[in-house]
């Protein structure tokens, strides 16, 4: 039996010829291209029953109850185009899908994760945030596929209502509660135990850079803005760290490379982080910043050091807010922004209650949430292709 | 004005001599401990309310704000005993605490995250986890400081209902939802979306590898244990990949260096990431485990590569499914079972439902959440103490 996901996999190319070589199976083919496949890898990969859970399609099969010796006896291609691979220890003979070997065997084609790439920007390239129709369905998913790709976007035209904070995100996934609560209330108030909750300005930054992990989907919805000054301020995250890296290596190898404290304490809290204010993946590609003006507790580092972040952390804050790099954006009753909190910086101009009420809501979402719906949505739209294909 | 943070440091040791130099000010204590502080850290860093925000505690004034030459005018010990500088922009003068100034200016005391430090583990050094009584208050104080410090650890004696998995855990902070909803439920069902909600046995693994954020903190809680198996089984991934390094260090290379691809595909989800095994932080030490024998989908590599890969993952599954590294227990019902899900290791033995109920619910926590009630447990007892040496 196969499982759907075996399946599901077009067949773009036909198998030519195989045979067993060293390691398992070499392939050849209709299009030239060679492709090897490990004894292991196959047979842990195997879509049969006993190997591959035939409901919860996890492994059921355990590594360590594969002989360490595995070989491949035979390699056949069978009627259905697969690979039929015959084993050395006895066990049943494993058919392989010829779209699905394909898909895994070679480096074309979409990465293991299945995501569209992001596009960096500043303000000559993206004038605006992209905007999306909250009435439409196609709206929606174009809006969480912006997020990614820009790392933020607008919904407009939904119900002006306290509860659309919750509503909307939770159709991606399940809010990530906080120490501020499921939904965060950004309104001005006395007893503030953020500057967010104060009418002050707040330069650009990203929230919650205090905790080993900072949750990656920020929304915020507009129910009043109606007080003069208020307006959000976003920048890409990304596109600034990689300025800096092209105008000033020096800060931009300090920031990557020394930790900063981050500490958010209250009454009854202390959250607490130590990193570098850049991350960078294994090929030194920005994975994540961490950009916080005013949530850094004092550095602890001898005092040469802290004289090269100060020149480091200025350089960087003074391009957070330089226009060049940000667009600016009023946000209207009914519109929610939303961003990727570990690459996007937002912000805002300093408001006076007195004028008006400014009262937005706010909540998290994981972006493990938005990258499975994502790919849910190309899950359904390959489908829907395959069944046009079909019929 | 001080905060309450500024004033709670003790004095240790009393302030000699303080005067200017080229960064800042050059401090002589009265053990002969020479510090150094830097203009723009001790006045981004002062106590005053246009500084630090009286009520939020955080940076009021913004560093691009302070002039990048500012220099220290003059230094003195004032009447209380602190550091009082005077600033060349005109700005009026600072005082800091010595406790605080101390505290924050040498490598000694505790580090900034201000954790107690892990124990690592096996069968020999911990021949059960941890067990501490939930009807005492300090008992569950003592349980979440072993939760970090052994990485495993029971609570016993609560009520045996199905809310207690819920309320024991929200003490902490804030219950981190999954895909598999706020709380799961261990036990088998027909239609499962987990090798877990089966019967098989699990092997050693952490949960959720196919999240980029794998949730820090996991919690059993046991109300029915009657069917024969189903036993627990704990290891300390750390000990495992130290044990790993020191025995094998290709295998260990291997697993700290090649990405892994992990996966969870349902009918409405597909969560999926690729890291390797290993996470070590910038001093080499381990930061994370993702121990995910069954999660696995296709490695893409080249074949040379995935034969490395597969000797190496069998060396490790079957280290840690070595009972010299593991602690089983039997949980009763009445018991919740807390473990750090980046670090310790759980599985089962299979059971059989024929022969009575097992049934466990589960649900994730942030480690921020526990460092945080860790330090505000610290904070309460500091102040404990400074009350009774002032009476």
């Amino acid at each position: 039996m196969q499982t759907p996901d075996f399946d599901s996999y077009p067949i773009d190319h036909q198998l030519r010829h195989v045979e067993p070589d060293e390691l398992g199976v070499c392939a050849v083919w209709d299009d030239g291209v060679v492709t090897r496949h490990h004894a292991l890898w196959l047979r842990e990969n195997s879509p049969d029953d006993v190997t591959t859970h035939p409901v919860t399609r996890e492994q059921a099969l355990q590594l360590v109850a594969i002989p360490a010796e595995l070989k491949v006896a035979a390699a056949a291609i069978d009627a259905g185009g697969g690979l039929e691979v015959t084993w050395t220890d006895g066990a049943a003979p494993s058919r392989f899908h010829p779209g699905w070997l394909r898909a895994y065997s070679t480096a074309d084609g979409e990465g293991p994760l299945s995501l569209p790439p992001r596009r960096i920007w500043d303000a000559r390239s993206l004038k605006e945030p992209p905007r999306f129709d909250g009435a439409d369905e196609a709206g929606f998913g174009a809006w969480l596929e912006a997020i990614h790709v820009y790392g933020v976007a607008i919904l407009e035209n939904l119900p002006p209502d306290p509860g659309t904070i919750e509503a909307i995100p939770s159709r991606i996934g399940p809010i990530r509660e906080s120490n501020f609560g499921k939904v965060f209330e950004v309104r001005s108030r006395a007893d503030a135990d953020s500057n967010a909750y104060t009418a002050m300005a707040l330069p650009s930054h990203t929230d919650l850079a205090t905790r080993e992990y900072v949750p990656g989907l920020q929304f915020l919805f507009c129910l009043q803005n109606g007080a003069s000054g208020g307006d959000s301020l976003l920048a890409d995250g990304f596109a600034l760290a990689e300025r800096l890296r092209r105008e000033h290596p020096e800060h931009f190898e300090t920031l990557a490379t020394v930790s900063l404290v981050y500490a958010n304490k209250a009454v009854s809290t202390d959250y607490r982080w130590e990193k570098p204010m850049f991350a960078l993946d294994a090929e030194g590609a920005l994975d994540e910043v961490r950009w916080s003006p005013w949530l850094r507790a004092p550095l602890r580092a001898p005092v040469e050091t802290v004289d090269r972040v100060y020149r480091a952390l200025r350089s960087a804050f003074e391009l957070g807010d330089d226009p060049a790099m940000q667009v600016r954006v009023r946000l209207q009753p009914g519109e929610m922004l939303g961003f990727d909190n570990r690459r996007a910086l937002h912000g805002r101009t300093g408001f006076d209650p007195a004028t008006g009420e400014r009262w937005l809501r706010g909540c998290y979402v994981e972006r493990d949430e938005l990258y499975s719906r994502l790919r849910i949505m190309a899950r359904e739209r390959r489908a829907a292709a395959l069944a046009r294909a079909g019929s």
